[in-house]
């Protein structure tokens, strides 16, 4: 459990209190189970502290995380109603992001996933959220469609206190490098080795 | 991402459709971050499907992912205000399981942490529930509180579709055995590497 005392102390010219609330960059990756899932976990945490969340799912399918994305939308809702939690954005590239006039039917992908991180730059630059779940990141950074470096470069300048988790496999060695946590998933055993497909409620 | 082909179908007799709603056995372990935050990430899912939740945390510390719990009562108590989404519990070892007579004085955590698993036996017998999240419970069985092979078989032999989630580290190979999915969280990296201690909204 977490609150253990740190194995060193650096040599920064940090406080504890400065050291503990810095902002984190955060990477779950491995080819296990439990990545978005985890992100959305603490996704939950930050809404409940009333932080602003903005999620931003670099997949195809606008089906994907349904489920997820009805119960924070739910949440959202709630801290509009009542003052409850924080404000929740769920952008996804699958149905076109929201705030692109483009619809649906975007066919380039790799203009969609650039035209995402463009936004998420605008909004890092003007410290608009308190956690943002950059969730199947990975992806449009391995397939070349957006430069590592220059994620890493605008990650590392971020103004302010903006937490951002990063989830997917084959994260770049860069980001791994940049980030101040970095958790990975191994697959010990699923049950599609034993023939069963996805079901409702536990992959969606 | 996992709607593909399964490497194998059984020759088990059922249809796809029985084998996909088969009811599942999962672990979290790994001595990395995620494990609970991915199980608690499950029962959003799960509340989203309308599922009866339960949260049974094998922990000491009353304040313990306090963040989360207050979030899924608040999620609960829209299921009894306007139907949406599904019922959840929320019961702790550490101030004293809320079912029981005993204040949170109890001091004798084996017999807390064995009542704990006679409860979850008994309401897994009643079908109960549709998802079990038991946080932390590998380590009541690993200090030998909770007999293994009863788990196993309890868990093997539980009746109708109920989900268990099991989070923990060094979960016991009989249960990883028994589980139909196993992930590991494994550690990469992490800030008290480099002296950073926990924070609000992202430990807890």
């Amino acid at each position: 459990m977490p609150k253990g005392q740190p194995a060193t102390v650096p040599d920064d010219g940090l406080t504890t209190r400065q050291r503990r609330n810095r902002p984190l960059l955060m990477v779950h990756t491995g080819d296990g189970k439990g990545k978005s899932t985890a992100a959305f976990g603490l996704a939950l945490r930050g809404w409940n502290q009333g932080w602003s969340v903005a999620v931003f799912q670099f997949v195809k399918s606008a089906k994907w995380r349904l489920g997820e994305q009805t119960a924070f939308e739910t949440l959202g809702d709630l801290h509009t109603e009542r003052g409850t939690g924080g404000p929740i954005e769920w952008h996804k590239m699958g149905s076109g992001w929201s705030w692109s006039r483009k619809d649906g039917t975007e066919e380039d992908h790799a203009a969609a996933a650039l035209a995402g991180w463009r936004e998420i730059q605008r909004r890092l630059a003007a410290e608009q959220h308190g956690l943002y779940v950059l969730d199947e990141f990975t992806y449009p950074i391995g397939w070349g469609w957006i430069d590592a470096d220059e994620v890493v470069q605008t990650l590392a300048t971020r103004p302010g206190h903006q937490h951002v988790v990063i989830t997917g496999r084959r994260a770049h060695p860069a980001l791994i490098e940049a980030a101040d946590l970095v958790t990975e998933m191994t697959k010990i055993k699923h049950p599609m080795d034993a023939g069963q497909k996805g079901q409702k409620g536990i992959e969606w």
